[in-house]
């Protein structure tokens, strides 16, 4: 119990430091691209160099999150240390030239591979047995996740819930509540703050608003179905058009660049809003309607922007074409625009990474408790909706989604 | 999927009312118990009179919570609908004589009950297949436990839960969620309220804090252990003493009106205080610090009432039992009684029941979201530090608490 308290802090202590780290060189990063919008031109080549950093530098930690989750279920290997600065520079470079990524990838990455450097690190009677080291990675996602979100038990829930679907298995309850608390505290004590949602008024439950919770919840859950197969349809694109992996996100790159000229052109003259994490255009739906083209837009720049080969993440973009989605049902649906927008951008990011508590909570941590029974009815529809699939494909199926399905109990969502 | 909507709309409506009818009469009875004290003169009566109920009507469901438990985990026979008027009719005979018992086990045992019955009324198109009754009584229990608290989060979550220890299966994820926000809401619609609790002040978060949660996590799971062995030890003691079940609660009780009345004449002139449900008292330990021994006597009370087998559930007295522990650690302990208070509430439930995500849902539920921290940490402690025991016998280990008790894998708590 000591022990697991004083590794805890450990986790907590370099986690936390880590995320306050990136979200400061973030920030930094995307108002140096929103004050010189010609940094966008620079797209293949920050494509290039991202490509040349993870082929000459990080064949050993280029599966990222799945190769933590992989560790979770057969520990074999410590995670490289490698691992946190090639993510980090990966994620500023693709943010600093407009690569439409998230964040999320990055600090549990960093928590993760972190936390996991205990397993060498730790003098005598704190060494961790092998059975122990799972425990330590979940602890380190937890960690990531709740401190560059400012969502702990969101977080502690996520660590938990990420690498099975249909279960949750609590050995790791404890060290990932612990962390995760632990490294969201010590974000804030560097003075970095998150971005505020605001639900301001939320109607008291009726059968329409249920009804409504439950469309909203599949429509999220188809959505993050076609993002996860918009994703492995441009890596596999890429993957058959250029077998020298550097040259994918310079590909990617450019026509990332093109597509967003051709638009900015006519049809989205605000295009540029949709690159990047888009964080001010995620708040501006909560105030009022966005268009209805805007999260298909979100999709498509995202999915290109990852399955190109860039880093970051796919969680904030999910925030976001979530929030767009509920957002622009706002005009046909009788809810208010703040709660559908808050809806959407948990229940996407539930049915794409197959986590409904983790994302519950955040909705709840984020946007209030009167929010709960939407955003919880919002999540599980989406969870339920979006298939054996997702943005994880080392996420094992630990109990099929439907009885129909049963067959794939056991087996990794990217072999299915 | 619509088919679900229906079902979960029926169990709402049936384990709702059943709820708003029970909180009401609980309410008459427990009112017309203060009126008239000496109605605790008809305890052993009392006892009698739900010992013959239950002799001669009720062997078929005289398991309780237990039986549901069972048959979610081996399907064979639907409950009785005859659990609902026995337990209903057991409860308020318990409470109206003065005896220390809760109230969910009537909630839950009613709306599970109700709930089975659906697997022989409902017409062809509409009729369950055999591997979907266990979701059926989940629904039911979270249907029962929501609506009993109005804590619609927390019952979802203490549904899926409850049957297993250590794992969360998600397979009846949507229609606990709907039964319990359903339920909620027809008992709200009958008028029928609950208790509110009040922490106004939670600091933030801070070492201290942490160290705090986890003692009186710990406390609180060891407070359960004493419990479920309390109730264990007068079930024994009982039974061996007396072969035919309704002389049990006869003495018991005599015993119970015994000990009232000794502990009125000197120590504890209040005593009547911690009879029935106690809420008044509960109210009271989030004001002021209650004395020390408040905690102990309660779990005296209600482990003598209930090993005897009078009936209700081991809920309500569990919450008195932690906020009156919490409550008097307030004199030494550097939070506020309030919260303190809250924090047993929750915790020594979450030790009794292993259920720590739908208690710390509860708390959140009922105390608000910043107290968040500090409910999650001890609600996990006390999970964590309760053993393999329980007030739910028929609960079986999914995953051991501790990898040294991994061999009590697969078995029911009552066998080990």
């Amino acid at each position: 119990m000591l022990r697991w308290l004083l590794i805890c802090g450990l986790i907590s202590a370099l986690a936390g430091t880590a995320s306050a780290g990136f979200l400061l060189s973030l920030d930094w990063v995307t108002r140096t691209r929103e004050a010189h919008p010609w940094l966008i031109l620079l797209l293949p080549l920050g494509g290039l160099l991202v490509g040349l950093l993870y082929h000459y530098f990080g064949q050993s930690v280029a599966r990222g999150n799945n190769q933590l989750i992989e560790e979770i279920h057969r520990p074999r290997d410590v995670i490289p240390l490698r691992m946190v600065p090639l993510v980090l520079l990966g994620t500023l470079l693709t943010h600093l030239v407009g690569g439409s990524a998230g964040r999320e990838g990055t600090a549990v990455q960093m928590g993760g591979a972190l936390a996991d450097q205990l397993t060498r690190w730790l003098p005598g009677p704190l060494r961790l047995r092998r059975r122990e080291r799972p425990l330590l990675l979940i602890a380190g996602i937890s960690a990531g996740f709740a401190s560059v979100f400012g969502t702990p038990l969101a977080g502690a829930v996520f660590g938990l819930e990420v690498f099975l679907i249909g279960r949750l298995r609590y050995h790791a309850l404890l060290p990932s509540l612990l962390a995760a608390y632990g490294a969201d505290w010590v974000t804030r004590l560097w003075g970095v703050g998150h971005t505020h949602y605001y639900v301001p008024a939320v109607p008291t439950l009726s059968v329409a608003g249920v009804a409504v919770a439950l469309l909203l919840g599949l429509l999220s859950g188809l959505t993050a179905r076609g993002f996860v197969a918009a994703v492995h349809g441009w890596q596999g694109w890429f993957g058959r058009l250029m077998r020298w992996a550097p040259l994918r996100p310079v590909a990617g790159g450019a026509l990332l660049l093109l597509l967003t000229w051709l638009l900015g052109l006519g049809p989205v003259p605000d295009v540029t809003r949709y690159l990047g994490l888009g964080v001010p255009t995620i708040v501006a739906a909560f105030e009022a309607p966005l268009p209805w083209y805007a999260f298909g837009l979100k999709l498509l720049l995202t999915s290109l922007t990852l399955g190109a080969g860039f880093k970051g993440g796919e969680v904030t973009p999910l925030f976001f074409i979530g929030a767009a989605l509920g957002s622009a049902l706002a005009v046909v649906l009788p809810l208010p625009v703040a709660l559908l927008a808050g809806m959407g951008f948990v229940a996407v990011f539930s049915g794409a990474a197959n986590t409904p508590l983790a994302c519950t909570l955040m909705g709840l941590e984020l946007f209030g408790l009167p929010a709960a029974p939407y955003l919880a009815l919002a999540c599980v529809v989406a969870y339920l909706s979006s298939g054996h699939g997702g943005i994880y494909g080392a996420q094992v199926v630990g109990e099929a989604k439907h009885p129909a399905r049963r067959r794939d109990t056991g087996r990794r969502l990217g072999e299915l």
